[in-house]
């Protein structure tokens, strides 16, 4: 019988823990499910309209019968990474956990659809490479005039008066991206439209019923 | 929209990060798994044989049409807890992340199969509390000389030399559980008998079709 065998006290990417192979392969996990898992990840600034669009999404694609599930910045900061702040350092580890947690998801069949700021490009390059295949960046995109007069939780507001440090586009900066999947423009669009643009992206790069 | 507030460079438990609902409902993906999502954790001494029925549980549930994923710790040892080693604090980490990635799949409407030794009790009942409702502990029970003995990997025998430090049972310590819902013994019954056992069990628990 096989088992975690701790190989020394540092990290176990230098040590001597192998893996455990999974019996059941991603293929007949597509079988099953009929459509293969992968990563939607959703990239933008404060209140460019990530969670709106991923709740948006995740309740189409359950209705259009896929496996789906939507990870947030905000629920995760209660749980898997409640430990973690808004410092540069911890917004790296933030997003380095997400893509190693939406990789999972991926490997267990399912579409997951991760909206996170995720403000640096190196840090999305990482969470693509830790899915494999089946990664889309989708870059929310609006600019910061409109995110600010948006401001819903009146977050720019309290950033722009010093009181909240580190706020991507006001006290931190924002990458967006160079290449991406997918761009969805909330300057121009209604969240109707933009929802049903990407689930019309989904279903073609994640079709149901071909296995 | 809403979006990610960031509140403070502080951990976000004590800022104001504001949770997101998702729309999909735990009895909507109920329905349509056509079974509850809930925590199978498996804890035991290195060598109890923790992976082996983990692995063969999944391919069970699997082969009977549940929607299940086996979390190992040596597989996210390469991944989400690449930076952890196996210090008391590190090993602390490691299962607290486990136990809230655990009731993310569980959220999602699977049966996830945690391996990991978790050595400490306190952890295990954060685990529990992370997944709230739907938590199955199960010991994988047997006794350090029968661990020591099968040493498929040699680790013990580098332990005892005191090549690797802080070992489960022989330089650290493992507190088995007080009560937990199943005891699962390895000294005694073979893979086979011991993987019909946990099938039955899980059957039980997380009827099909009972919605």
């Amino acid at each position: 019988m096989t088992d975690t065998p701790p190989a020394s006290s540092g990290p176990a990417s230098s040590g001597n823990v192998t893996r455990v192979e999974h019996r059941v392969s991603s293929e007949s996990r597509r079988k099953h499910n009929g459509h293969a898992g992968g990563v939607l990840w959703f990239t933008g600034l404060s209140a460019s309209g990530k969670s709106t669009l991923a709740i948006e999404t995740e309740s189409r694609l359950f209705a259009a019968g896929y496996q789906a599930y939507m990870l947030d910045g905000d629920n995760l900061r209660h749980g898997l990474n409640s430990d973690l702040g808004f410092s540069p350092e911890d917004r790296v580890e933030n997003i380095r956990r997400v893509g190693a947690l939406a990789a999972l998801f991926a490997d267990a069949g399912m579409v997951v659809i991760c909206a996170f700021i995720s403000p640096y490009r190196a840090d999305r390059d990482l969470a693509r490479a830790a899915a494999g295949s089946g990664f889309h960046e989708v870059h929310i995109k609006a600019d910061l005039a409109t995110c600010e007069a948006r401001d819903v939780k009146g977050l720019y507001r309290r950033a722009r008066a010093g009181e909240i440090p580190d706020f991507t586009g006001i006290s931190a900066p924002y990458e967006p991206p160079e290449t991406c999947e997918l761009v969805i423009d909330t300057n121009q669009n209604s969240v109707a439209a933009s929802a049903e643009e990407i689930f019309r992206y989904v279903k073609e790069k994640f079709p149901l019923g071909l296995v």
